[in-house]
Parts: structure tokens; sequence; C-alpha cells
């Protein structure tokens, strides 16, 4: 393990009890029955929690988008060409996608991140170059990277997140592009929780039952050939995995080292985080997951890493899109915290018994 | 039934289905595999087809909470006592009560409406006049209130809302306060949807297991002796109902004549919804339900008119925190309508098959 990756996870420390009951402490005197606000006071105390402030607040928001190409697409496994994921970063830049529209209505920047699209791009200054190669190997016919490359994807997460903090951050969504990266993200569900390939595989982007057939076949395939262990995450990460995910995956604990709360959007940022506690279990309790995606596998993720959904609302687009809209939920949260008066100060008589 | 009554129910005409399918078409167009916004899309489309606009826009947004107290809290069926319904409308003034929090987060107005507070108020620029007396009469010795009184519940919530309509309205939530008023609200849903009280009764904002079978045996009793017609909804409302309840349907009713999409918050705006659909059952399709509330007996109601929920937060405030949450989520959905390019107009290639 390198140096940046081992200091990022030796960083990472419990959440700060104190200020979690402190923050429990007020919404029990703020004008409302106790617990009526349901999983937005959870969410208050938690925030609380991770970022060691008794009022938190949620003003700087980012989600972070990164982008790889997948050299399994040449199996035929998913419903776009593959040219779709440098087309798609191009709309991003250009504001037209539904990330888009949705950081708007938050408040939130983008970070557009070229982890390993096969393709070029102009200098951009919403685009954040991290390159490791044009896509990965076809995970078919052997590794998906090498070990080199697995790493190097983890830390250019955490050095992207490292430079969002600097800029001043309060809270992140990760998201995912890359046509074809269901299949790893499957392939690393599989290999971490051990459920069979049918059970976490789904139609991504919408293809046909022949055509998921004929994935679940590559899954197993690949996985048979390339025998990822288990128990070594940067290893199922270079068999199996792809640069977006390891990015994601540095992305996610970098962010729990800052002591930022990470909102993990859908499936595949589901199996960056598998990933990620992997490699340190405590960053779960720095995880908040937006919803649970339409993706068949995404609530398996969910259930391993114990996090419940905020929202289920159907999605299953990618992007952050659903990690977005959860952010706002989470403000709102942290917001009640800090905005409402108490009962003493309001006036407002207590309950009766 | 009164003029404006009927004028109103007769203004409700079905959603434009020309303009849902127009928001359809251009859903499919959108840079995003089809259907992968999930309910977004869904909501995108009924927006659509409620304000008749293939592009509709949600910017001016009113939270209206409609306050009233109840007799039937003489009963022992609260946790909290009666004048906090009064205590919590000028929280809400003051600007510190959850919702207040909350609409500010969404950057929706407030409208507080005093229908039945047995309380006085000075004159103040957020609070709305409307009390038909001080608090409805215990239903549990008698009618809550009298059938007039009821209409008038109902026309004066539909003048609220067309007062805030000539003002900018784009979609309202509607809200309560009103301490005791979970136990009129199961009466009604009780009444209305032929469930058994036991089955629709919650513990509120916080009775004890003794209490709580004590509020099943006073709802029961109470339907007992007034004997509600469920044919009548009038007649349910005046006998075990609510002023903030009525007036929340007219608020209902209103906003449909006048094409608005309706966020119905909670298990007491559910109720409100249950009599408005029942005055006119095309009021349903201008509907959208907040989330399904921790109170027992909301998903029999939500179930019954039809309506998924975009919540399950464990919410139980009331207020219309859950409406200002989900209001949220519907702007967002409006916005990827307008805001997303086209497969066309991005140059991204579309699916392969």
């Amino acid at each position: 393990m390198s140096e940046i990756l081992s200091n990022t996870i030796g960083t990472i420390k419990p959440p700060d009890k104190e200020a979690a009951a402190k923050a429990q402490a007020r919404q029990d005197q703020l004008t409302k029955p106790r617990g009526s606000l349901g999983r937005l006071e959870e969410l208050s105390v938690k925030v609380a929690g991770i970022t060691g402030k008794e009022l938190p607040r949620i003003e700087r928001k980012a989600i972070v988008i990164i982008a790889g190409d997948h050299g399994v697409v040449a199996e035929g496994v998913s419903a776009y060409p593959r040219e779709v994921t440098a087309q798609m970063v191009h709309n991003f830049l250009r504001g037209g996608a539904a990330i888009n529209v949705l950081a708007r209505h938050i408040g939130a920047r983008i970070v557009v991140v070229d982890m390993g699209i096969a393709a070029e791009f102009e200098p951009h200054p919403s685009l954040v170059s991290r390159k490791i190669a044009p896509g990965t190997h076809n995970m078919a016919k052997g590794p998906a990277m090498s070990k080199e490359q697995a790493l190097r994807a983890v830390e250019s997460g955490i050095e992207v997140i490292n430079g969002e903090v600097s800029g001043g951050l309060d809270i992140v969504g990760v998201g995912d592009m890359g046509i074809g990266n269901t299949t790893p993200s499957s392939a690393i569900c599989a290999a971490i929780t051990g459920e069979p390939v049918g059970r976490v595989t789904g139609k991504g982007t919408g293809v046909s039952d022949e055509q998921l057939a004929l994935k679940v076949k590559v899954i197993e395939a690949a996985l048979a050939l390339n025998r990822p262990d288990p128990e070594d995450a940067i290893d199922v990460l270079s068999k199996v995995g792809g640069f977006e995910i390891g990015g994601i995956a540095g992305v996610i604990l970098g962010a729990a080292a800052r002591r930022l709360p990470v909102v993990i959007d859908g499936f595949i940022a589901g199996a960056a985080a598998l990933i990620a506690s992997e490699l340190c279990p405590r960053v779960k309790d720095y995880l908040i997951a937006a919803h649970v995606s339409a993706e068949v596998g995404h609530q398996t993720i969910l259930d391993y890493l114990g996090l419940r959904p905020l929202l289920d609302l159907g999605m299953r687009l990618g992007e952050g899109t659903g990690a977005a809209l959860a952010i706002s939920i989470v403000e709102a949260a942290v917001k009640t915290l800090a905005g409402m008066t108490t009962f003493a100060d309001a006036g407002v008589s207590e309950k009766l018994n």
C-alpha cells in the first residue's frame, strides 16, 4: 500500500460521539415531538458525529463524477456504444445532463474527473484530468488493470477530494460515468459479498433479457479466469473493476479522512464503497446512502454496508443524480438542528407525561 | 352545496393529456436512458398534465398550514396540552418551527391560517384569519361542528388558495397544526375507507399504549354516536372532523380548479384529501403524496387515494414538513424536463438496439 493511501486510512477516526450526543440532545429540545422528524433527526446527529461539530453546516457542496471506459464492452454487455462515455462528459461540461440540472437545483458544484476515458479532451476548467489509461482491459480476457493502476486510481481519488476540500467543502456526493460499468460493479459485488453473479447483475442502461444472460456469463467467466481475492480489495479492483470505481473509492476514503459526509449515489458508487470499506471498514460511518437504485444488486450492497437509503425513486442513471437529491435532504436535516427554536425559547409547552 | 364549492368542483377538469404526452416525448429524447430518472420522469409528466404546460415551471411555491383546535382533547387523546396549537402558530409566525426551516430551505413562502384556534391572535402579515369557532365541539359528545361550519371551512380553504393564486403560485403544499387532530383524522379515515378504527389509529405526537387504547375507544364511540354518512363527505367532516381538515380539503379543491399540483403532507392532510376526493373524485389526479408518515393509518389513506408517496423518512410532524421536502423533488423533476439537452442537441449516440 502506498504512503498516501495508508496515511489516509490511518487518519480516518471514528465519528465524534460527544458532538453527536450534543446534537441529539438539541434535537430533543426543539419544538416538535421527539423523533417526529424521523430520519432527518438521525441524519443531523450523524453529520454532527462525522464533522465533530454540534451544529454542522452544509453550505459548500460538490458532486464528484468520475468517468472511465471499460474494455469489457467488447463482449456486448452494454446497451450503449462506448463513445457515449466521452459524449456524456462533454454534456456534463456544457451543463446539459441530468446531474447538471440537479446540482444547480441543490446549489452544488460539479467536479468531472477523467480517470480513464477512451478519448482525449481539451483542457476545460471543470474537467480534472487524472487519466490512468484510455479504458480498462477486457476483464473477460484477463485483469482489467494492473495492481499499480488500481492503486493509482484510488490515490487519484484521494488527491481529487483533497484538492476540493482545500477549496472549501462541507459535503460531497460521488457519482460515475462509464458505459459498461454496471458489469465490473456486479463483478465486485459478487466477489466481495459472495452473492451469486445472477443475483447481483441487472439490466444497466437497459439491455435485453438475452444480453442480461450474456452479461451474467461474462461476469462469471471473468471471475473464474481472474480469481480476485475477496480479502484484498485492490486485487478485486484490479482484476474486475474500473478506473472510475477505484477513483470513487479514493474520494470516499479521502472525504472520511477529512471528516466530510459522503453521499453515495447508486450501484457503481456502491461498488466503490465496497472497495473503500474493505480497505477501511471504519469508512462506513461516514457514508450516507442516497437512494436505492432500480439496478438489481444495489440493495445487496447497501445491506452489506449496513446502510439504509434515503430515497427510493426508481432511479438508475448514475452521474451522482441520486446523491444530489439526497444532499438536499441532508442539508435540510442539518438546518433543522441550527434553525429551529427550543421549547424553552419559544414558550411552547412540553409533553404532558 | 354552496355556490363557491359547486363552482370550484365544476371547474376541476381532467389533466391535459396532450401536454402530458408532449412532456413524456421530451423525457424520452433527453440525454439519459429512457426511464432512468424513475419517478422524476413520472412527476414531470404528471405536472405537465396538471398544469396543461408541456414545460411547466415551479418557481413560486407556498406551504399553506391550516390550524384549528379540537374539543375531543378533553377526552385525554393527545400527548400535548391544547394550548400548544396557539403556541406553535406563534412559533410559525416567528420562524422557529420545523416548517419554517424547511420552507426556507426550498424557497417556499408560508401561509398560516387560523381556521379555529382556541385563542385570539393579534393581526400579523403572515397570519390569515378565517376562524370559524375557537375549536370544535367534543365529538365524543356530539357532532364536532354544524354542517354550515363544515361547509364554511371548505369554502374558506378555497378562498385562501384563490387569494394565494392571484399572488402568483406554481405549486402548493398543504399542512396542518392542531393538537388532537390525529383523532378526527383517524375517525374520517375509518368512516370513509371502512377500515376498523383500531387499524387506522396511531400514537400521534406520542401517546402511551394505554392512551392509544383510550383513543381508539373514543373514536369508536364518536362514530357510533354521530353516525357519519360515508357517502356524504360534509356530513363526515361535520360530525367527526376538524376546521383545519375542512380548510385543507378546500385548499386541495381550489388548487385543482386552478390547475395547480397539490403536495399533501401526512396523515391529517391525507384525511383532508379523503374529504376532497369524496366531494370530487377527479381531484386525485392533482395530488402528489409527499411521504408516508410514521402514523398508522396513513398508508391506508394513500392506498385509498391510489397515491404512491415520494418519501419514507419516518416523519410524523405535520405542519407541511413532508410536503416541503417533496416539493423540492417535484421542482427537481420539472427542471430536468426543461434543463436537460436532447440526444440530438448534445450529439450523444442513442441506444444500440
